[in-house]
């Protein structure tokens, strides 16, 4: 078995958030062999998460049976702004780096050539390879999670733009005077329809006297409310959560089609934590509010969800390290 | 003189508007020859105006003291969804044209091979052919004019999308809400910053009883305003004519940023006559609200305005003619 797999080009992919980390052992079918999990704690700062990140690969190769020295390159999706020329996390505000030299330290750590991309990225990758066999030549992948980011897939290949900072398009404004965003603007699509957007507005008009089933379960603050408590009170009749994740559905497919008309892809995919919880309460009213918002020429553009959830950024992951074993 | 010109790479290049046709005549190496001008008349329907374009590209051949033997290839931009596979205007609004054969019905008049692409797309690849070298890799033309149109340079080529539809700026929804635009949509950018939405705000304004040195020289309904009656009022201290403008300027970075937060190119190049008449007015204002609005990593990305004024239509033509003539 050993024998076998070391004929075999092996890859790591791994997908770095700011809660945990999940690396998966690839073949170059990007088959998986084996995944690990472990727990990020950015608060422990740079150097011990790479640590954490070198153990996940680790443990992924434990997991398959195989051996450190038989795995060939190392990719990885990291939240915020990555430069991959240089391998820095330029600033990623949740695991709060700031230029953090991420390959050449996991390098330095796995003794194994490492590429690191924008963890949207990474995911439309995988989404554009795996789900779609790399067949479309124009793909655009939203990811609604805490934030929104998204990837673009152009003739065919990762668009990255002139310094690496494409597809930030959680922060394309498309409610000038709206809601105060994260990153200081107002009215950003991520301020109206991230999962933190939502979570805001619930609180807000809990504690502004509407009635949920929510604040029953889980107290006025919503303390602790995850993508699926929420699914749970819109399927037992839940009014306010409905009208809050509809109008999110809404909105993001105005964004949704806000991209298309100025892009023209074949697909666009919807992914992330918030679409895979709220999937079949979210996605046909984004749909049709995209299409309601299409301009002439976009009949034919298909509007696919992900259901690679998670995997989708280990594989998009391991693709770039294939090209690194290359 | 002719001699030697016939021995030269000649092409046409015309930019077909909804009020008047342009034609000019280049070399290969986007040298302006000589140029033509005729009203449209598109109410006299798709055969007269086709003939008309005729007309034009034979005036300005007449201009340079050449003849239609020696013009090699056509290239024109139209208004509107073109399909430049099929040389079809798919849709033109302001032509009142749908699946309109222009490509075919000019080949057949002229007896030359003809490209017919978007007038914003035309435009765009002027702009990064003559005034950028053809050198930025990444680049978005935005164009101000009674509509608002994009066109984008991706990887060094002009980018049109799964189906020709790419570039549809006009219609990204910066404001939902917002005002109703002519595609049937509520807050487009072309319903908040077009001549048209500046003309209606100022109208709408000036019924409102707000005082303005426009409603003084063209009447309350502003009949005939021009966008240099603007930049006029605003010059003589016109404070609505200054704040419409101004506000519209301000919306106008913000849907730049949206643009190069998704696509972070090199450049991002301001046109159309709405830009040309108010350049001062309007520039400072956009680059402020642009930049107030970028994300994190496009601190380096440049934003110009363009003064190829209607020779971007034309030159980008040509230069897609040149493609023909090759």
């Amino acid at each position: 078995m050993a024998e076998a797999n070391q004929k075999r080009r092996l890859v790591a992919g791994v997908d770095l958030g700011g809660t945990k980390i999940l690396a998966g052992i690839f073949d170059a079918q990007m088959t998986c062999l084996g995944r690990a999990k472990l727990t990020t704690k950015p608060e422990r700062g740079f150097k011990e998460v790479v640590g954490r990140i070198g153990r996940c690969v680790e443990e992924a190769v434990d997991e398959c049976d195989l051996e450190m020295s038989q795995i060939q390159a190392v990719g990885i999706g990291a939240p915020g702004a990555v430069d991959a020329d240089t391998g820095e996390v330029v600033f990623a505000p949740n695991l709060d780096w700031h230029e953090a030299p991420l390959a050449e330290a996991l390098r330095g750590l796995l003794k194994l050539p490492v590429r690191v991309e924008n963890d949207c990225n990474a995911a439309t990758l995988g989404v554009h390879r795996v789900e779609f066999g790399g067949t479309p030549r124009n793909l655009i992948g939203i990811f609604l999670g805490t934030g929104i980011g998204g990837g673009f897939i152009v003739n065919g290949e990762l668009y990255c733009g002139a310094s690496h900072a494409a597809g930030e398009i959680g922060h394309m404004v498309i409610d000038v005077g709206g809601p105060k965003c994260a990153c200081g603007n107002s009215g950003c699509f991520e301020a109206l329809a991230s999962r933190t957007a939502i979570f805001k507005k619930l609180q807000k008009a809990i504690a502004g006297g509407q009635e949920s089933l929510l604040a029953d379960q889980l107290g006025a603050d919503l303390k602790g409310m995850r993508s699926g408590d929420l699914r749970k009170a819109i399927q037992q009749g839940d009014k306010l959560a409905r009208q809050v994740i509809t109008d999110a559905a809404d909105v993001c497919g105005i964004a949704l089609a806000n991209l298309v008309n100025c892009c023209n892809p074949e697909v666009v995919v919807l992914g992330g934590g918030l679409m895979e919880a709220l999937e079949n309460e979210m996605a046909p009213v984004i749909i049709k509010s995209a299409r309601d918002h299409f301009f002439t020429g976009n009949q034919n553009v298909k509007i696919a969800v992900s259901h690679l959830g998670d995997d989708a950024g280990i594989i998009g992951a391991a693709v770039l390290a294939c090209g690194l074993a290359a």
